[in-house]
This record gives C-alpha cells, structure tokens and sequence, in this order.
C-alpha cells in the first residue's frame, strides 16, 4: 500500500505557498492549491518555510555528555593533545557510554530538524573499537530516521599512536564509512608518511577522506598543498574533505588564492564551524570562488569547552556573526552550508526541495530563511521519508 | 506595611542552599533553613541558582525593530556612516516609534532578567530630541522595574554635524544621565577638539561619559590616549567608559600593557560585546590586570545586522566563546561583567547578593553559573524590589 501525506500552504525556501504530496517517502508533486482525488493524511504548514533536512557534517557523537551532571571544565594547556587526554581522563571518570550518548545526541538532533549526519568517531590504539562498536549500534537503531556516515578518527594519533593503522583498517571492514585524519604534520609529525599512508588505505577500501587540520598559518597551508597533490594523483576529486582548515584563514590573500585553485581544481570540499577564537576559512571567499563549504556543530556538551550548539540554524547564525555577513542573501549562503553543502560532502543524490527528492524536510516559521537562522524557533514539523519525527517542537515518532 | 518575600531553598552563585527574606524591597535575612515568624508570601526556588539583577550596559533602545515584520538586511557599505544612513532611511520607512520600540525592548528584556540597562539614544541635529523623547517615556512608565541610563549619542557626528553640541546640551537639561560620544578622530575628524568639548560638556553638566570607539589599531590607541589623559586632567576617573574599544584587541603587547595601565590609573571602565568579526579587546587579559569591565547587547534586531541577543546569559556566552575561554571559572568571570562590572559602571550601590542590597533577583536552573550561560533555561523567577517579575519564563506582572 502507498504510504501518502500532503503538507498544504508552506514555502520551499521561502518562496511561493505551495503543496507537496509525498508517496512512499518521495516528494511527487508540488504545486499551488493542490487537489488530491484520494484520502491522504493531510498537515498544516501555516505558511511557514520549507527547508530540506539539515545536515550536520561534522559530528563527534561519542565525544558528548548530554543528560550527564554538568561538568565543570577544568582543563589546562591548549594544544590538541592536552584536550584529548583531558577528554579521555573525563570519559574514564563518568564510565561514558558511546551507545547511550551518540543515541542522545541523536534524539537532539532530531528535534530541530538534522536528518543528515557525518560523525567522526575516534579510533585508536588508545580506544581501540569501542567507540566505533557504539556509534554502529546507534546507527542501526536510528536507520529509518537519520541518515549517517562514520569517519574512523585517529583521535589519539596515527603514525604517532603505533597499532592505530591497523585499527583503522579494522574500523573500515567493522563498517565505518570514511577514514578520517588528523594533523599530519603538528601532532604526526610526519605530513608526507601520514598522507600517503591515509590515501593508499582510502584507495584500497574505496572510501572518503575526511581530515582535521588545524594547523595554524604556512603549516596548514603546506598540508593543504600536500592534501590537493595527492587527492590528484590518485583521481580522488570531490572525496576528500579538509575539517577546519584554520590556516585558510591566516595566509595572506595572494597564497589564499592559490590554495584556493587548488581546493578548486581537486574538488575538494572544506568544513569549518565558524570557531569561537581561532581565525578560519573565509567562507564568502571560498563560497564565491567556487570551493565546496559544509559545516557541522563539532562535539557538543563535551570536555572539549562549555560552548556548543545542537541546532544547525544555530550553528549558521554563529558562522554567519563570526564572518561579518551581514544581508540576508548572504545568512542564507551559509544555510545552504547546512544544507546542500552538507549533502554534497556526504553524497546524498536525492536531496533537495524538488519533485523526485527524499522527503526529508523541516517545516519552520520564519519570512524568510535568514529570519529562521536568526530567530530559530521550534520546528513546526521535521519529516523523515513521509514520516512526521517532530510536532510542534517536540519528538513525536 | 511591610511587604514581605521569603524565597526558599536558592543558591547565590551557586554556592550553598540558603533562604532569602526580603523586605520592602531588600534584601533582610540570608540563611539556610529559616524560621520566620510572621506570615509571608513565599517561592520556592528549588536549589536553582541565585543571580543578581543582569546589568545591560549597552543598550540602544531607540534602534530596534522588535515586533515588525523581519527586515530583510540590504546594507552595503562597510564604515559606521553607512550603517548609519541605511539605519535612517529604514526608520523613516517603517516609521519608526522610539516610543513603542523601546518599550517592546524592555519587556524582552525584563523576561530574561536584565533589571538595569545602560541606553544610548541617538541625538544629533539629524534626529534631534525624538529619539531621546520616546526613550524617556518609556524610563518613567517602566521606573518601578527597570533601572535606566540614558546617555545622549551623537551616533551621526558631533563636530561634524554642525548643531549637534547644542542639542546634545538640550538632552542633558531634558533628563538624559550620561554623555556619549563617537569615534573622534575617525568620524569627527578632530579628535582633540572632540574630546575637549566632550569632557567640558560632561564636567559642566557632571554627567559620566560614555565613547563609541570603533577607531582601529594606533589610531584608536591613540585616541585612548587622549581620552585617559583628560580623565586625569579634569579628575573624572571611575567616571569614563570606552565603549567597543576594538583597538586594545588589534595592538601589540607591550603597548596593550602601557594601555591598560593607563586605563587602571584613571579607572577608565572597558564595554565589549565580544564582537562577531572583528578584533577585541582581550578580556582576560583586562581583567587579571584589574581594569573595570562590562558588556551589553548592543543593537537588537535593527539594521545593523541580523544578529543580536536580548538574554544576557547568550551574551555572555557569545563573548566567552569569542575569547576561547574554556574553564567554567573563566565563564563565570565573564558573567561578573554582565552583573557586577555593569552594577559599578551605572554606579548602583546596593547591588548584589548580600543583607542590604535590593532584592533585584533572578533564579534560573543550573548546577553552576556556567551551565546557566550556557544552556541560558527560561528565568524561574525574575524579582525586582521584592515583586515577582517574571515566574516560569513569562511576564507575570
């Protein structure tokens, strides 16, 4: 039997009021006034927008601690290394659960409108397979209402951690989707090694590279010129993700644009969050220069620091106010960051607002997309496939 | 007659659970487990966290458009000119009422818990005293629950607006508390002869003064310069404050440290909002060195940019993530500005959570002051000289 439902009076975009009929989980018509010769379900968007499902692309849902006692956060140091073995001390203290936290997380995301998620998830000699082994069971349980790709991260260290290549190798065959990198020069210390041996087991296993890099001014740049020769040499345009990329944020704008045509020339995609302090990607730059943009929320409610943000809107108002863009045309450049670039990097086909596309979509009040970033009020409804996930704000399914 | 309030079961900043007995507006007895002899009305606040009144200490009440329909942000333009005019010619088209529009502020206001805020109002020879008019209308009506400052804004130029001095005298004699001004070298173009009718004005009126200084690097050093050294020239210390002062954030060390002693010795007091782009000043840094800080909204919702945020726990997250502070200490020195640093700047002297003071109050959920900034729930109770303002979230009275 075909499951149907018919969403009247909302607007894709923010655009015109229309209908949309969706049969077996697929949007199949759209248009105004709709009339519809059988009974089918029927809700009211009360000419609020239409937004495809958000997209958080970079996650870390092993890493949280929602619907834990708040943790006062008493970390020192500031390098990427002294945050980790903080996190992982922490993690001991409260006997954190993979599987309960990332399915938290999950839920919350649910509830405003993320129906797409890419999570790193660390893999290490450190961990070993436990956090992967959480995640993969959360996935299982959420499979119907959340799309999700898993990116073994050597957290701990790569080169520098020895057994973690071959946890890695064991992470891909287990199920992870990507395989993920981290520094290759500041805490590998080896940026060719490193990335050559991420390529040749990305290669082998047919997946997608995701690489942090926070490495801050020439170094990143360096790795990023590294990252580009190789992603050429082994034809893996558009499959290669760079997290971060600070030091796009840092080199002086003749370099920029080299590095620029590069990202460009390779297809590869880049990933920033907007960063509370550090400098990071010019996104309106890149954005205009033709570089795939996605964002994510990173960890949330971790060890890492008290400042996090669930909901995407949220995540692009935070972009938006860190990058000075000030008109609407440009808030909804970085919502479709949040949206289409986010199911570029994930390589989502059926994606979008059009008759033919998976009917993952947000109903949310707002005159405009710009309004609903700034305003970010409870989703009307969030549908996954045909089915209603969120009511007024509040999980229902 | 007396009119008593017995609040049970608070923790002041989260310290231990004590009761809190007030009395004709202040604060009478703190201690746990209180016996009161005569009958009183009573609140239960439920362990949550005790707070002092939110101090907003920057404020434009005349600016906002809340409760009309979004704007869609078609600024171009980059300097505080443009802003400028594309603000006026805005105004003019939704035929804006200061009036009305501040007062809609101030309920928004009141219902996170901001009970005392620092306005500047525009007053120039192009708007003249209607701004300020419509702001002092709203003061009286809302005299009993909110505490304000008003201080008279040339936002479009002193000198360079030839007729702006003598309203900005007019709005002194017409109730306005404090004098501001505005960038003197980079939009008065004459920063000495901008300053010295600024500070003349102020001691012959013997109102504090408030400076917009946007002026970037040595040239808003500079100007810092002049200003510190006519607060000691005319005795005003702990009477000054630089507003934004992005220039301490874009300068070198040695010189932010000679700066900062200059701001020390004339406690000249520093507002920042932490800022979304551009540099700012480095709070910690201000801080440990003993320079009196605070922060404010700024705009909310006008045509500066769509950003903005009326609850001052989200300011005061925004500027903790911008300073990359991570510890909850950290987190909780950056609240002391929008509660303690505000109280001094406005010079309230019964302010705080000690016998004595007056009973300006929130509780709000959290097992520490940072999860209150970060996680910002509705405000349980808002109590302003002893009345209930706000109880689960909403304008009771």
């Amino acid at each position: 039997m075909t499951e149907q439902l018919l969403i009247r009076q909302v607007r894709p975009w923010g655009g015109q009021v229309v209908d949309v009929l969706i049969t077996d989980g697929y949007i199949r018509r759209m248009e105004p006034d709709m009339v519809v010769d059988e009974e089918v379900a029927v809700l009211d968007g009360r000419s609020h927008l239409l937004l495809p499902g958000l997209v958080n692309a970079h996650a870390h849902l092993d890493k949280n601690l929602l619907g834990l006692p708040w943790h006062k956060n008493q970390l020192t140091g500031n390098r990427v290394q002294d945050f980790v073995a903080y996190e992982r001390r922490v993690q001991r203290e409260v006997n954190h659960s993979p599987q309960v936290q990332s399915a938290r997380q999950i839920e919350a995301s649910l509830a405003t409108g993320t129906t797409y998620i890419r999570t790193h998830v660390d893999v290490d000699a450190e961990v070993g397979l436990r956090n992967l082994e959480g995640v993969l069971a959360t996935r299982e349980q959420y499979r119907d209402v959340m799309t999700m790709q898993v990116v073994a991260f050597p957290q701990g260290g790569m080169l520098s951690l020895p057994g973690s290549i071959d946890l890695l190798e064991e992470a891909l065959k287990a199920g992870a989707d990507c395989l993920g990198g981290l520094d290759p020069a500041a805490i590998d210390r080896d940026p060719v090694k490193n990335l050559d041996t991420l390529f040749t087991l990305a290669a082998r296993y047919n997946v997608d590279l995701d690489i942090h890099l926070h490495e801050p001014g020439a170094l990143g740049a360096f790795t990023v010129e590294l990252i580009a020769e190789r992603t050429r040499a082994l034809g893996m345009q558009g499959r290669v993700t760079i997290s971060h990329a600070y030091c796009l944020g840092m080199v002086e704008p003749d370099y920029l644009h080299r590095l620029i045509d590069l990202l460009r020339e390779n297809r590869i995609i880049v990933m920033t969050l907007g960063s509370g302090h550090s400098p990071f990607p010019p996104i309106k730059t890149l954005y205009d220069a033709g570089v795939a943009l996605c964002t994510g929320t990173d960890g949330v409610r971790d060890t890492w620091g008290p400042y996090y943000t669930i909901d995407m809107l949220e995540r692009v108002k935070l972009m938006g106010y860190r990058s000075g863009l000030r008109r609407d045309e440009d808030v909804e450049m970085v919502l479709r960051m949040a949206t289409y670039g986010g199911a570029q990097v994930m390589g989502i086909q059926d994606y979008g607002l059009a008759v033919g596309h998976r009917a993952s979509l947000v109903i949310v009040a707002g005159d405009t997309p710009a309004e609903a970033v700034i305003e970010q009020p409870p989703r009307t409804y969030v549908i996954q496939g045909g089915r209603v996930l969120v009511a007024g704000g509040r999980r229902v399914d």
